[in-house]
């Protein structure tokens, strides 16, 4: 039962994002197929609840139904001792020394599904969302925009700035989202008005989702946060920046953010990152010592935003990576929980915008275009400041090391007109 | 099926807060029953299970098993239309005239519980929880200690200002709220220091409950914002102020707030608080006409604050009342969905802290005691600037009139000191 098998009897395609050493989990529906779980491998997704049902975890779950749920939270919450089993047990079926799924045609035609015959749904139940805050460079350039003599607080580098989000408006990549409308104010007007976001834009983030509960009053260590943490993935903070300014003094963003928010389909559990631990960038202000973590607290994965015009003219607009958080997971957790916040299976914790120190590693249009005040330039005469409708955003994330490449899928959302 | 019926041959004692015209709804359990939904009469609990296995709802819903769940979401989501004929149903059984459940002796044994034999749960699963911030003599108040030059922002007389709660650690009453700990930081200190707060607050609220759910993208208005609200209760928003003091600018409150929040367990339908209708304070600033609103939009119900010391002190510390909320809630809910944010069934909205315009109608400790400065006179020899280890809070709300008194119940926490 090996969890480093290198090759696997599927055909996987080179520079695929699901190789055997990912095998990330989300839930899918077919045609003939309700919601149910299954496992990303090359272009196919492995039917848990079939590989189930045929007896293939016996020994490691006994109600297999978890695999036969909408959402992934019974699953998650069987812990990481049981979940590790399984991901064992998948990598051990589908490694090509392994024959007894290879050689059971019958099975193998159940089995898998092609990615393109299936419609990926939200793959978890989301309890409770938060947003931090956590990429310097993101909080110092936004910070420079709204509040230019303060840009960052005196309390950024001494925690985790987090808020709480909207968890119903959260949805699965391909959902488009609709223009928001509200109010807007800027400083020269007498009186706000009403109409739709002029300023629509997108937030680079990444999320990680908990597979296990705490109870109130409880608090969890940097030291043991990650066995709280089942997986990560891709995360599109939609925002509308002139509803935001007008509305978020003095208890933060609010409509500005809750009408929507993407995520990519497929959960990346903590398991299939190991191998790309990175340092977190050195701090120059000393932390208390609940914040303190040793050993490697990030993770090495490169990002990417792309965005689509209607009339099709497609431009990476941003590369980042999320090793340049300022605060890591462990670190948001823990801070999450330092006062007693229990926390649900399945509630999303998200990055907040990852940009990089360059202009070409900035993760919102506010931070590329300065506010809006300078356009960016996508094609002969082509050029955004903020969103326009019928636009695509594909958000992309991979880490990747000695040929090994872990993908985290895509997070696409496409705008749609403000109701009239 | 008279809904106006006066008297019930239920023997329910004077000033009680549950008589006919009432009916709140609520979960509870014993040591022979199973989280269920019961309504509240007099001192007893009427259990709906039992009287839906008895078949006293045929003709109106069709699966009973909506009163034998832990919370009230499956029942309160058959909608108005449904929950408003039980609650006709409840009336005509309870009533004088009426003898049905009257004379049955064998079903009137198996359907009155004691309340004083019964565990009151959280009447509803949470999906999402938003906190606004709609009394404006609360807002002036707090506005001068934590911005002395600029209390009231310039947005709060155009928009009901609000933000998202943590829906996790809301709790029902009677839960003990464990005191949390925290960074804080006063302005004269170097660097923050961890710790217990050493500024435990209350929040006097009421909060609503969703009971029908919107689209992503659709938005509610003022006139039809009633029909999404099932009813109302109590809300405690537990607050540490030292710790929300450092964390709050500029993405809002935290983990001063998320510890918990304590709600009471009787569910009060709109429809027993149609008598109790009154206008809205006069706003002296023109709003945007999808926050205009005809009609009596606000509800004159009483609130009291009650503070009991570990040896037994007890003081009633506020009287205030909802009727000074300057945003209605169906101002709130209009403001949350314009931009299209879904609403779910179980969503929590509070108020935000319901201060009046006098000395003895402050919703909080930080407005009563001006931020700590000016200690609060309990009884000879004690006194209290934020809350001590082993104080007790309890909130009380009732509107009366014409003889007929709606209560609410209490809600009611208890201080355990911060974990060693």
């Amino acid at each position: 039962m090996s969890n480093t098998a290198k090759t696997t009897w599927v055909s996987v395609k080179p520079g695929s994002d699901f190789p055997i050493q990912n095998l990330p989990y989300g839930i899918f529906k077919t045609a003939s197929h309700s919601p149910r779980a299954g496992v990303a491998i090359g272009d196919f997704i492995l039917d848990l609840a079939v590989l189930g049902a045929a007896g293939k975890f016996s020994g490691i779950v006994q109600d297999v139904s978890v695999f036969s749920k909408p959402t992934l939270n019974s699953f998650i919450a069987l812990g990481k001792p049981v979940t590790n089993k399984i991901r064992n047990r998948i990598i051990e079926l589908l490694s090509e020394e392994n024959t007894e799924l290879q050689n059971d045609i019958a099975l193998r035609e159940q089995v898998f599904v092609n990615q393109s015959d299936a419609t990926m749904l939200l793959p978890v139940q989301i309890p409770n969302y938060t947003d931090f805050y956590s990429s310097i460079e993101h909080a110092t350039n936004v910070g420079k925009l709204f509040r230019p003599d303060n840009p960052l607080m005196p309390n950024w580098k001494h925690l985790p700035v987090g808020y709480h989000g909207r968890a119903s408006s959260i949805v699965v990549s391909g959902t488009p989202i609709r223009r928001p409308k509200g109010q807007t104010k800027t400083d020269d007007m007498p009186m706000p008005v009403f109409g739709a976001s002029k300023a629509l834009d997108i937030e680079l983030e990444m999320a990680f989702v908990v597979g296990k509960e705490t109870d109130m009053g409880e608090s969890v260590s940097t030291a043991s946060a990650e066995d709280y943490i089942f997986g990560m993935l891709l995360f599109n903070d939609w925002s509308a920046r002139d509803i935001q300014r007008w509305e978020y003094v003095p208890l933060g963003p609010f409509l500005g953010k809750n009408f929507g928010s993407s995520v990519s389909p497929w959960l990346v559990p903590l398991e299939a990152l190991k191998n790309f631990r990175v340092e977190a960038p050195k701090k120059d202000t000393e932390i208390l010592p609940y914040l303190q973590q040793s050993g490697l607290a990030n993770f090495d994965i490169q990002l990417e935003v792309e965005l689509t015009t209607p009339s099709g003219e497609s431009a990476v607009i941003s590369k980042s990576n999320t090793k340049y958080l300022y605060w890591s997971i462990a670190q948001q957790l823990a801070h999450h929980t330092v006062n007693g916040c229990n926390i649900q299976v399945g509630d999303m914790y998200a990055s907040g915008t990852i940009s990089g120190p360059t202009p070409d590693s900035l993760g919102s249009l506010l931070e590329i275009t300065e506010g809006g005040k300078k356009a960016l330039y996508l094609a002969e005469g082509i050029e955004r400041k903020y969103l326009q409708d019928g636009d695509t955003i594909t958000l992309r994330a991979f880490a990747e090391k000695d040929g090994v490449r872990i993908g985290f899928g895509s997070c696409v959302g496409t705008i749609l007109p403000a109701h009239s």
